[in-house]
């Protein structure tokens, strides 16, 4: 207990999230065996908290644990295996347009959340309306498209660290799976897939190639 | 030391990372003290690990520690006090567009990291010229911008691990940021930027208001 005490207490002091990160890689291949229902709500309970524009979340989550709607997923993301090898298929859905009614919901939610009255919020809302109502419906999208990946960077440190294996995608077909899913009656389009499982190393020669990164000194210029 | 070793290995039980995030967020306010250059490093690092679409990583990071130029930055940024208070400001830059020359010197990265023939990689660079090539140089840029965000999910968990505070910002003028720091004679662009200091906690309210997601019932559908 000690020594695994000892262990873990370097761990932190060496920064684990660089040990996770390090760890993780894009899957190629998985073997189907499912990730604990625990692993699942932790790894949904970081995307939750996620920072994103205005804390406004501007997406939805859908959870994919069902095979055969997964099976019918696959063509439209070229075949791609992890679709089906996976144990939970994640598809990031983000608004189409950031209406007034969006943004008075998010600050009802606000007020419960703080136990704040209305009126004391009204120029965090005026900031929200003023910065995104007026953008064509085009440019909600896009940015609301850009919280999504912020999630997504969320979620793939999230997975690392719970020894997840995990593979974003943006490799698929976005209208056909907009279709698939219905998600226009919902007001929303998908932007990206997290395929999270375990990964299957004999099948995949990625599990063991090195990671490729450029190197600080000419990804970062120090001023 | 045992106990200190139990608290550890509970913590890491008990998904560090959400605690951590949690604990996180954007900061209105900053004292100016200055973070550790071995803590900056390492968010350096966790950046560096980030995911990116085919591991491209389209972008480069200004790491600016410079007050004369922080306060210079400082009206471009609407006058956030955050600017000149913290104590380094990332600034993260997408490249303009996805060139042949830039698929080329990654791909010849990647056969040096991995000691890989370059025809070896002849598919790996086909699948990334065939998806990015054939956009339009918009699309390209904005397919850069989507990966910052990526790095930018990257950034803000390495950042809370690291006890360090951290204000994501989409709010400045980006083709002001551009001029002054001459991104645009580099092939970049301003994306986001990222104060990392400590939080003043008596001038900023935000440090104890309680943070507001939306529940996971609304926020996921499951499937």
């Amino acid at each position: 207990m000690v020594i695994l005490g000892l262990f873990f207490y370097f761990k932190i002091n060496n920064m684990s999230l660089i040990t996770d990160l390090s760890w993780r890689y894009a899957a190629k291949r998985m073997n189907g065996n499912k990730v604990s229902a625990e692993k699942i709500e932790s790894l949904l309970d970081a995307i939750r908290l996620s920072a994103s524009g205005f804390g406004l979340q501007p997406y939805h989550v859908l959870v994919i644990e069902n095979p055969e709607l997964r099976a019918q997923i696959q063509p439209i993301a070229f075949g791609q295996p992890q679709v089906t090898e996976c144990s939970h298929l994640l598809v990031f859905a983000a608004w189409n347009e950031v209406t007034e009614e969006k943004i008075d919901a998010f600050i009802q939610l606000v007020a419960e959340t703080r136990n704040a009255p209305l009126e004391a919020l009204a120029d965090y809302r005026g900031a929200i309306a003023g910065a995104m109502l007026k953008r064509p419906q085009e440019a909600q999208a896009n940015w609301a498209d850009r919280q999504v990946y912020l999630a997504m960077g969320t979620a793939l440190a999230a997975a690392a660290e719970l020894q997840i294996d995990s593979t974003p995608m943006e490799g698929f077909m976005p209208a056909k799976l907009d279709e698939l899913l219905d998600l226009a009656s919902q007001g929303l389009h998908s932007v990206l897939m997290l395929a999270v499982g375990e990964r299957n190393a004999d099948a995949d020669f990625m599990a063991t190639a090195k990671k490729v990164r450029y190197p600080k000194e000419q990804l970062f210029i120090r001023m």
